[in-house]
């Protein structure tokens, strides 16, 4: 495979180097909390708000942001000592548990790790996951870093092949993996990425499908080999270590993303996720989000064109629901995509990737791909 | 890695072997027809029965297995035409669209492309897919076959990684994979495994773990590669993929299987379909069943014996009625499986693997994996 890597916009930092970057960021907040026991204050922490009030879509940038405001939580504070002790327990964990020995963990493991009776009392110090979960976002937020450098694991989903070599680290194993190689397969995309390098790449573009069966059909047409790319399947709603390693290949490579979903509301939804991020993570989507990820289809458009008519489903009362609230969104307000809303709310009718098989098993491979890839028939 | 295949029972066909046998099976049943065609018969298919009244649990084999009992479908009987003719759709497209172009496909694909309007009438020939899937298990079931070597493909789900090299074919693509050089992704096991070969093994046993966030931990931990063996995750319930895998891990180079899973009846559950399959797949057990699978933990006894009691979960009525369900069960009737589900429904607690986190996190590896495989502490 020829080296073709491009330069980026943004060199990945080496492992080392954003792991001591994040424990000097623990430092130092553990430095002003211990100034202020030895001068006699009481302990605080200011912690971003991410509740709607602060949450914004920055027309500019593209990305589902938060704002400045922030909450100062103390210690002697009836209504905040739970939580703020809760995240000294989160600060605790990912510092000496995980980064000093250099291991990973799931936000599961740091609940049952941290969950006990505080001596002399009958208190748990959690009582559920939710709350260890909350304490974990306060944490990253306050940090301004997010969970995987942390050494924080989310669950893993989505397989990967194309004309691309990296390099991934377990410890001080360092394995070369060629994910021109991976058979039927595909590699397991992993719950952190941070630590993967990209090596050699001779790809044009990354193709990312919303479904197992749409890889698995690419795949075995040699799609990617032909038409120079990296495939890539989320299996369903994208987990994080796959938006993540969307974002560093959009971000440090310069590849154009192309997405590819059923064309119905949940399929826009998997798509927007994966570029603009979502409220819930507003404070996670500059390092989740592909903001310059293009929409290729199932188009609603795409149901005449292609004349795919007598293949379609018809839309569920859910759907005509779901359709009118991300009509209203902010960033689905591009005009072309107003269009197709409005064009899926006449004809109320969805229609799936997969029914292309009514033409031929290959057809989306042979005809529909490069077709809509050559005239960038996409959607914004 | 050392070359260290062992010969196993039965050495696996070559991938042109197998579909030139499948493809025997379909002309003989096509011939049949044409046969009563000729002679102005009523055309007729015998179908094995799939229902409970023709599976049982057989002792001997330790497997979930149809009985021989099976029901005559004729083209001329008004209750059995339309299924008749999707029979044949479904023998049809398995024939010239998928095994004769080496291609394969799902379920659903199968479903687009062979629902029609016939000529002549507004009678469709498949009007929802839960026709076409239940005419593909016909003809499974009449072939004496499995749908993996029809071509058709099941959502995949899986990862795996070890002491072992394997090749794998896409087309005539062949690519070798080294499961110990995966990264912290693993491979992800493929929707059909028959076309892959073991190559060099240097593996003792196969640990199968119900939940990523295990793999992940005992990848990180190097497990696979200080234990000498391979890990596999199956993300849950087990995909027909991985179980095939295991099964044929099992029966080609005799490697024992050990599972884990949360202590509890949803974990059985996952543990007793990977090992004797399930009644709805009664004909599929034998090649989807792994019977000499160990069940090594959690079970209810290491929740004592490994001081967890603080970090389990109330077991709810669902559970406690599911375990009952579970204790009448002929595979379960092992005394050893009676006194664990007894002790469940007297404790009303379950477990999760992760709650060994509590001690601390590499705890499983280094301590409660080695001495359960030690002592050989499972239950059957």
């Amino acid at each position: 495979m020829a080296a073709k890597k491009e330069a980026g916009q943004a060199a990945p930092k080496q492992i080392r180097e954003y792991d001591a970057e994040t424990m000097q960021k623990i430092q130092t907040l553990a430095a002003a909390l211990l100034e202020e026991i030895n001068k006699g204050e009481n302990l605080h922490i200011d912690i971003p708000v991410r509740g709607s009030s602060n949450v914004t879509f920055n027309e500019k940038t593209k990305k589902i942001e938060l704002g400045d405001k922030f909450a100062r939580r103390y210690l002697f504070n009836v209504a905040h000592a739970r939580r703020f002790m809760q995240t000294l327990l989160v600060a605790s964990y990912v510092k000496k548990d995980l980064l000093e020995n250099n291991l990973t963990a799931t936000l599961r493991d740091l609940y049952y790790a941290k969950k006990h009776t505080i001596p002399g009392t009958k208190e748990d110090t959690i009582d559920e996951q939710k709350e260890s979960d909350l304490a974990i976002v306060d944490f990253e937020v306050a940090l301004d870093t997010f969970r995987e450098r942390l050494h924080l694991r989310a669950e893993p989903k989505g397989r990967i092949a194309g004309q691309m070599v990296v390099t991934d680290r377990v410890k001080d194993k360092v394995d070369t993996i060629d994910l021109s190689k991976m058979g039927s397969g595909g590699w397991a995309v992993p719950s952190i990425v941070e630590q993967v390098e990209f090596k050699e790449i001779d790809a044009e573009y990354v193709l990312v499908a919303e479904k197992n069966a749409i890889f698995d059909r690419l795949n075995e047409d040699a799609y990617w080999a032909k038409q120079k790319c990296l495939l890539m399947t989320t299996g369903g709603q994208a987990a994080r270590g796959a938006r993540r390693l969307l974002k560093r290949l959009s971000s440090e490579l310069n590849l154009p993303i192309y997405c590819l979903t059923d064309a119905d509301p949940y399929g826009w939804y998997i798509y927007s996720c994966m570029k603009y991020g979502s409220m819930a993570l507003a404070h996670e989507s500059d390092r989740l989000g592909s903001k310059d990820m293009k929409f290729l289809g199932m188009s609603i458009s795409d149901i005449e064109h292609y004349d795919l008519r007598s293949v379609t489903i018809k839309a569920k009362d859910v759907d005509i629901k779901r359709a009118e609230e991300m009509k209203a969104y902010d960033w689905f307000k591009a005009p072309a995509w107003q269009r197709e809303i409005d064009k899926f709310l006449d004809k109320k009718i969805k229609a799936e990737i997969q029914s292309l098989s009514s033409k031929n098993l290959q057809y989306i491979s042979t005809t529909y791909l490069p077709e809509k890839i050559k005239s960038q028939d996409f959607l914004p």
